[in-house]
C-alpha cells in the first residue's frame, strides 16, 4: 500500500472528508459505492496512518456490513490494529464473520488474549473451532495462507447434484471455480473444474470424471513452495492436506501471488544483509529498521578489518611503491562487484529454481569463461593508466591483478551461496555486503602478493 | 525451469526413455498419460538441453494432438525453437492451431519469416490475422501477455441465453469465469462472473446485474502495471482494450504471476548492475552473460580511479600517518554497505508501489535518524580498535568519520533512485555496485579531510 494516493483516489478522499464534515449523507451514500474496495481501504488507511482515526472511524461506520467486511479484509495489519481497537466486539465479530477464513485468521492473530476470548466467546460453536485451528498455523506456511471456504462434495454425486451444491455454496466460498471431491474420511480423492461440470451430461457421475490425480500440497508446507507449485501448474487453487491426507482447505491464486511478491522482497533485502521487514520500509517503525539493518553492518566491519590487516603486512611493499595505492580501491571495487554479481545470478537462480545443487559444476565451468572474459576486459581498460601513473612494472600489476581478482572473486560469489546450502544456511545469506567485504580482504593480498613478486623481479 | 528434474521426474525420464529404446508402446501409452504437462515439458526440455533432440522428438511423437500443444506451451522459448526445427509445417500448424491465442503468437515470434509464411499459408483467415495481431505487440506490455480466447456476449442476454454461450465456449476460452458484456461496436460494457450468473434467475437480464465499472487496461500499458492491477483487486482476469474502448483481449491471472517473478528478477540482477537476461542463468548463452555484466563493470572502473585519485591527493597525510590506510577498507566498506542497502530499500518500495516520490521528505528524515544510529554503533564498534592501533587521535578520526561516511552513504543510497526517477531514468540503475563505488570515492575524501583537519589540530 502506497502513503501517496493516486490522483483519482485523491480526489475521492477529499470529496468523502468534505461530505462528512457537512453531513451530507446523501452525497456520501452516492460516492461511496462507486470506490471499490481495494481503494477505499487505501483512503482508511492512509488516514489511519495520518492520525486521523476518528475520520477513518467515521467513514468506515457509512458502510454496510458486507462491505465493511471487504474493505477491512484489503487494510494493512497495522491499520486493522489501529481501526479495530475502536470498533466494539459485537460490531468486530459481525465483520468477521463476512469475512474469508483466510483473512478472518490473519485479523484475528492481531489480538491479545483478552480480546481474542471476548472475541471467540460470541462466535458460534463451529466457527470458534475453525478460526483456532486456522490462526494456529505458522505463519509462513500452507496452513497459514490457506481458506476453509472451499467447495467439497462427497463421492457419489451426479454432475446434475454436483451443480446444486456449487450454487448452494457459492456465497460463501473463496472460489467455486474448482470442486473438490472427498471420501468419507475427508480424504481427498479428485477434482474438478465447474468449466468440466458445465459442459457435462447431467446425469454423468463425477467420479467417472474428475481427475483422480490431484496437484496438493501438505499443510505445513513452505509458503515459497505453494507459490512454485501455483505458478507452475496454472492452478486457480491449491488444495492443502493434512497428515493423514484429510483436505483441509485451500491456497487461492490471488493469495499465491502476493507470496510471490513478498518473497522477491525479502529476497532482495536480503541480498543487501537486511532482515525481514513487517511491513514497506515507509511504515515499518524505526527501531525494527535500524535492527533488520545493524547486525550485519557491524559484523562486515570487523570483517573489513581483515582488509585493513592485509594492507598493514604489506606495509613495506606500499613505502617502496606508494602509487601502488592508486589502484586498489579500483581492484578490490571490481572483483567485489564482479562477485557479488555472480552471487547474485546463483541466489536468484536458486530461488526460482533455475539452478539446482548438482548444477554447481556446470555452472563453475559458465562462471570461468565469463569471469575470466570480464576480467581481461577489465584489465585491458585499466593497463593505459599503469603506465600512466606508474610506468609499466605497475601496469603488468594492476593487469594481472585485475584479472586474478576478478576471477577469484565472481568463483567465491559464485560458490558462496552453494556453500552456504550445502551448511544448511539459505544460500541468499551470500548477500552483496558479505561477498563484496570478502573480496576487499582477499583482493589485498591478492594485490600486494603481484606486486611484492613482480616489482621484486625487476 | 530446472536443469535438474525431481527424482520423480527422473525417474519418469528413465522409465521413458527405456520403453522407447525397446519399443515398447505398451508402457509408453500407460505411462506418458499419467505425467502432467508442465512435467513432461520439463523431462523434454532437458533432453533437447542435453543435445538429445532425437529422444525428445520421439516422445513427442508419441502425444496425441492436444496433449502435444498442452506440452509444448509448457517448454521454455529455447527448447520450442529446437524442437519446432524438427516438425513439419503441417504438424505444427495443427499443434499451434490448439494452443492458446497467447502462447501461439509467443511461439509465432521466434520463427524467420520465410517459415512464418509458410505457416500463415496453412491457417484459415480468421486464425491469421488474430495471429498476426497478437505477435505485433512490444514484448512486456499488455498486448503481448494478452490472449484473444476470452467469452464475450452481446449486450440483451438473459441469464439463460449466457449461460449456453459460456457452455459452447467453454473448450476454447482461456478462462469461463468472468465474462464480459460488449456493444455493437465492440466495446466493453459490462462483466458478471460466472458465479454470480449460476445463482442469477435465469430469466434475468444480463445488463441488470453485470457491473458496469469494469476494472481494465490499455493494451500499451506496461506488464508490470497489469500484474499490479491482478494483484491488487485479486482478479481471475483483466480486460485489454484499444484507444477505442473495445475489448481486445484478457491477461490471466497465470500470466500476471509469472510477470511478477520475472520482473522481480529483472530488479534483483538491475541491483547488481546485471542488464536484462533472456532466460534463467544456467540457460543464457556465455556471450550474452559476459554482455550483460561487463557495461557498469568497466563504467565502474572509471569510477573507482576518483578514489584512487582521492587517495593521492592526501599521499602527504597518508604518509604522515601510514596506520590511517589501515581503517580504509573498512570506513568505506561499511559507508557502501549502509548506502546499498538504503538505496535498494528505496528501489524496492518504489517498485512495490509502497514508496512513492512524494514521500521523499519524510523518508529523508526517517533515513537520517537510522542511519545516523548505524553510524553511531559502527563508530562505537571500531573506536577500541583505533585506540589499539594507531592511539586516541586516530581512534577519533576513525570514529568522527565512521558516522559522516555512513551518514552521507545512507542519504546517498536513499536520494539517488529519486534522483534517477526525476531525471525520467529506471530508479534501479542506483545499483549496489553503482552506490558503492560512488560512496568509496566520497569516503576517502571525507575521512582524510577529518583526518587532515583532526591531526593538524594536534
Amino acid at each position: 500500500m502506497s502513503m501517496n494516493l493516486s490522483p483519482t483516489l485523491e480526489t475521492h478522499k477529499h470529496v468523502l472528508i468534505r461530505a462528512l464534515a457537512v453531513k451530507d449523507q446523501a452525497l456520501l451514500d452516492e460516492r461511496l459505492p462507486e470506490i471499490r474496495s481495494a481503494d477505499l481501504a487505501e483512503i482508511l488507511d492512509q488516514l489511519i496512518e495520518d492520525d486521523d482515526l476518528a475520520t477513518a472511524l467515521a467513514l468506515f461506520a457509512c458502510l454496510p456490513i458486507e462491505r465493511k467486511a471487504s474493505v477491512f479484509g484489503h487494510i494493512p495489519s497495522d491499520g486493522q490494529e489501529r481501526l479495530s481497537a475502536s470498533i466494539g466486539d459485537g460490531d468486530l465479530v459481525r465483520i468477521l464473520d463476512r469475512m474469508g477464513s483466510d483473512e478472518r485468521a490473519d485479523v484475528f492473530k492481531l489480538f491479545d488474549d483478552d480480546r481474542k476470548e471476548a472475541l471467540l466467546r460470541r462466535m458460534a460453536h463451529r466457527e470458534r473451532e475453525a478460526l483456532k485451528r486456522l490462526a494456529s498455523y505458522e505463519e509462513g506456511t500452507a496452513g497459514a495462507l490457506m481458506t476453509s471456504d472451499y467447495v467439497a462434495i462427497p463421492s457419489g454425486l451426479t454432475v446434475a447434484q454436483a451443480i446444486m451444491r456449487v450454487r448452494q455454496t457459492a456465497p460463501d466460498a473463496e472460489t467455486v471455480y474448482q470442486i473438490y471431491v472427498i471420501d468419507n474420511q475427508g480424504c481427498l480423492i479428485g477434482t474438478m473444474s465447474l468449466r468440466q461440470l458445465m459442459v457435462a451430461r447431467p446425469q454423468a457421475l463425477i467420479d467417472d470424471l474428475m481427475i483422480h490425480d490431484v496437484i496438493k500440497i501438505g499443510v505445513e508446507a513452505e509458503q515459497e513452495e505453494v507459490a512454485r507449485v501455483v505458478a507452475r501448474y496454472d492452478l486457480l487453487a491449491l488444495p492443502v492436506i493434512d497428515a493423514e491426507q484429510r483436505l483441509i482447505g485451500i491456497v487461492t491464486h490471488d493469495d499465491a501471488m502476493d507470496v510471490v511478491e513478498t518473497e522477491a522482497t525479502e529476497d532482495i533485502h536480503k541480498g543487501m544483509s537486511i532482515g525481514q521487514l513487517k511491513d514497506g520500509v515507509s511504515r515499518v517503525p524505526l527501531w525494527s529498521l535500524y535492527r533488520k539493518r545493524v547486525t550485519w553492518l557491524v559484523l562486515l566491519v570487523f570483517g573489513n578489518l581483515f582488509s585493513g590487516a592485509g594492507i598493514a603486512y604489506f606495509e613495506d611493499t606500499i613505502a617502496a611503491q606508494v602509487s601502488l595505492v592508486f589502484f586498489l580501491p579500483l581492484l578490490i571495487g571490481s572483483g567485489g562487484n564482479a562477485g557479488a554479481q555472480a552471487a547474485t545470478l546463483m541466489v536468484r537462480g536458486m530461488a526460482t529454481g533455475d539452478v539446482g545443487v548438482k548444477d554447481w559444476g556446470k555452472l563453475l565451468g559458465r562462471e570461468l569463461l565469463v569471469a575470466g572474459s570480464l576480467g581481461l576486459t577489465m584489465a585491458l581498460a585499466v593497463a593505459p593508466i599503469g603506465v600512466m601513473r606508474g610506468g609499466d612494472a605497475i601496469a603488468i600489476v594492476v593487469a594481472i591483478s585485475m584479472v586474478s581478482i576478478v576471477l577469484f572473486g565472481s568463483l567465491l560469489g559464485m560458490c558462496l551461496p552453494f556453500v552456504l546450502n550445502r551448511l544448511g544456511w539459505d544460500p541468499a545469506t551470500a548477500s552483496a555486503p558479505l561477498v563484496t567485504t570478502l573480496i576487499d580482504a582477499s583482493g589485498v593480498i591478492i594485490y600486494f602478493s603481484i606486486a611484492t613478486a613482480v616489482l621484486a623481479g625487476i
